[in-house]
């Protein structure tokens, strides 16, 4: 199934509710949070009481980000916030099997991500244990990037890997996406998409259809 | 004068500007905003993003305590999103002179804040340069906690050391504050109260109300 | 050959000599030191000086377990400790390769130990230098954890991995092991299992034994 | 009241109860347990297991030392493990009121050390919070080393400041303790006095009972 | 195309000039620059104003090697100082790609250096972004050590991938090279030799040819 | 005494030990080397291997000043390069005793540096152990900075402590000094200057002596 999960980073905090009612009215499937701690990523952007608040107002699935140091310290408080789908770097864990249990644990879903130049090999092990799979198709955390074009050969030979292991979990990629270029995202392999800007900037509706349209291409295939 | 400066943290993020409002409208003098990082205290609560949001909300003053490691990577930053006092950790900071340079080169009003068993000793040379000390009246980052009774002494002890020297910068004191203990924290020394739920839970406007009927004393003296 | 290596940590301390002995007559072929420094694993067990102390019972194998940041800085240390095996954590590691290089100069057998969700190409270069490799059953540390089924994937893995290479080098197993699965777990490639709990809880002797009876059942093959 | 509390670092691990016992009849009132992690000071002593095992052989005070960085993380587990005071080094503390609050909400006594070069004023705001603080005579962590004689001043200062304000809680010593100097540094303002060596080497009773007969010395004053 | 790349660092920086001139007279291609910061790796030798200073001696290649930690944070730094190439370690980068990205976006070409036990799989997704790969073939940053064999194999490794993708970018080999391995280093696959004491102890100018007759043998073929 | 201490961070690396030369002839009294890691200040000098080579062109008293984080690792290794007087920055040190005992045990003369915001109560306990203090005047590491004002005053302080202990130490200074300042600087207490570009821009032996004219009017007195 393929699903659009708008990052409220790119949404105006002073309506953030009526935004976020918006883009899933027009189809958005979940909604994505950046959790950024200034140290894993040159940004801080908001964690915990923010999330908890936005949490009243919609149901809809919380896919909660976290580019943070050490993530199995905060697991459990921002299991609290209602997150549905927790995912965490590769990059930031010491213990990723211990990280991945303690998201379990929790009773929410596991995703692991992986920057832009780490290899899928960080997976070898994990994989089977995981929900989600967070492809970075930028690196987070810097602004103003265009998609990476190699991150979506990384898409496509994960999507092989999980084949031939006969897994089916879900591929998101986050970074540079657009309705422009999600035909080429989704024929990669991936099925959950991040929107930043191009769900927030302008016409939300609008924008949210667009990819709908693209995700009906395939679906009607 | 006195000041109230609400925390938003303690406010509702879904009707964030409305609030803000009712609490200025009431007579809250600056707005606060507590940046933390998951490093520096145990909590991640906003950065960048959501401050350059509510800046469009309102032209109040905008005091921005960074409660993050090392916030000489970031004052520009803050700068940017339009904070007009900083106020860093001396805990934080390597070179604590220049994070206050930065600030002030950034055109902002620098603040140092002191954790509750740090001495005043850690303003012994740089007292003058600043318009602002931040003097914490619980251990920052950690939820529920009540006033420590001897960081009043500490506020008192460094009205006193400003009085030796000549000096009438404002003392801040975040944790704890009330309505009720105002009288006893402005009598101690301070200017500057921070108030989190006892601003922003319940009726907003006579929590408001309350501070500055405490502050009106003051001033009819 | 198949060892069966106890670790003390789950021994009486109080009584440790006699227990070790105990162990040890039963058919305990190596005798395991978990060194926890609560920050590479969120335990303090012991280092130095413990171990020096023990030395002092025993002249069988000393198989130290470092979990423990940057161990570089104590080989030395650790070897003058009378270790005879001394395993480091390919994660702990920013210079793998000068670690082992610092252990074999000491005179001591080199281990690296992998945690559950470090892929084997950690040891793509180094296999060969080693005396050793240490695949953690459990995220170390961590208490009351059971075997993690796919690590014993991984041993099988490095079975093969070595077998194509034409090393005959010890594949050591930790965590969740006991008489009950040692069977499977020799059968997936380990010769040396660590057993905590499941040797010194109860009677030592009747424990020990148990592995040494599935260990006779693989040997008389 | 005057007390020594042997350090068992300098005991023979092998029959730890046994010479424990002998140091306790012979006078000792505290035992002095070092807790090191090989990140705060260069060698990793023992933690939490060996402790819990100790606390099997005698219910004397167990004065709990931990030279290791940020301490908050492991006040409660220390605190299980049978400890009576836990002392914390205010140059391992961020937010050192929050360490000693959380040792006495686990209902422990609390204790600050303070490095040789550590000034007094870390203590400017928390000295009345404490039960105890410890002058370290030696910097924590290096072997074979000379009581620092301007550390007895720092002693004596304590004292000092401790009968200006209507303290009289206690002062330990660490570092360089013999029945040859304890006069000395009792004289400076020290009551609670760790020996290490000086308790364990050679004659257990007749080293503790030297410490007596200097402490009769000043009792019978 | 063969390249003789000589480490200042085993120069006299007395008369750093005059020896740089002397090796490229006789045929050294590169300049290579060995920047260590005391943390990567347990040297520290020299930055930014050394080489700038030495950028005026010569116009030649500067092929600067970064064995800090963190080198996002200098990559201007470092391209302002002149550098024609500059190499990152892997082992220091959280955000591979975006530094590689820095680099380019200075107008510098862009290498990536592999510790001795680091896999080939790190480079997994980025070797299309690179200019050069540099093989170390021993522990950066540790004296007096001879070229590690199985690095070797590393390179040859690496030929082959290269070859696979089709593609022909620079390899780099450093640590223990010598006239009298550099046969066998090339045929491995390396391209770029890093000289220190093979270089710059003894005569210079007989040094540099000796490697210059190892590369005639390989063009003329 | 007063003494000039040239910084080489200023001079031209390429004709380094004429300029060395030409200062010293004009009455500079001690070379300073600004030893900087990158990582406790913002920049990237130079370490051992360069004072090692300039060790060779004068035997003057090399003052080396580590700008560098944990400076007890390499304390050794900078004696060793020939270094007279090494100076350490408090803020850099968990244990700062320690270290002045290693400097001292290594045959050099020991230093303590302070940050402008550094209180002096840092150097409480371990004043009387110092050979020399340096009062930095600008934040270290940071280009084009003038002299703090507020810096002289702490010169000016201390060397009112140190005349009622009865201390008659080096005070330095260094950042943002001048011929034109130097009166100001020598008034307020200190008496060995370190000069940058106020020596080295230029005719260094006008720079010079501009200082030794100031000195000597001292000197008359």
């Amino acid at each position: 199934m393929l699903i659009l999960s708008p990052s409220i980073l790119a949404a105006d905090f002073t309506k953030l509710g009526e935004q976020i009612e918006e883009t899933i009215s027009a189809g958005a499937g979940y909604i994505h949070l950046d959790v950024m701690d200034g140290m894993f990523v040159p940004q801080i952007s908001f964690g915990m009481p923010v999330i908890e608040t936005i949490r009243k107002c919609t149901d809809k699935v919380f896919d909660v980000h976290l580019m943070i140091e050490d993530p199995g310290r905060y697991i459990e408080a921002f299991a609290k916030t209602g997150a549905d789908i927790i995912t965490v770097h590769a990059e930031a864990c010491r213990h990723l099997d211990r990280v991945i249990q303690q998201i379990k644990a929790a009773g929410v879903k596991a995703g692991v991500a992986l920057n832009p130049a780490t290899p899928l090999s960080a997976l070898d092990y994990v994989l089977d244990e995981l929900d989600m799979v967070l492809i970075m198709t930028v690196n987070p955390g810097f602004g103003g990037q265009k998609l990476i074009p190699y991150c979506l050969e990384k898409v496509h030979d994960l999507r092989l890997l999980m084949k031939e292991r006969g897994l089916d979990i879900d591929i998101q990629v986050d970074g540079g996406i657009k309705a422009s270029n999600a035909k080429e995202v989704v024929e990669a392999g991936a099925n959950v998409l991040v929107g930043g800007s191009a769900v927030f900037s302008g016409d939300i509706t609008a924008n949210t259809k667009a990819f709908m349209d693209v995700f009906a291409e395939f679906e009607n295939k």
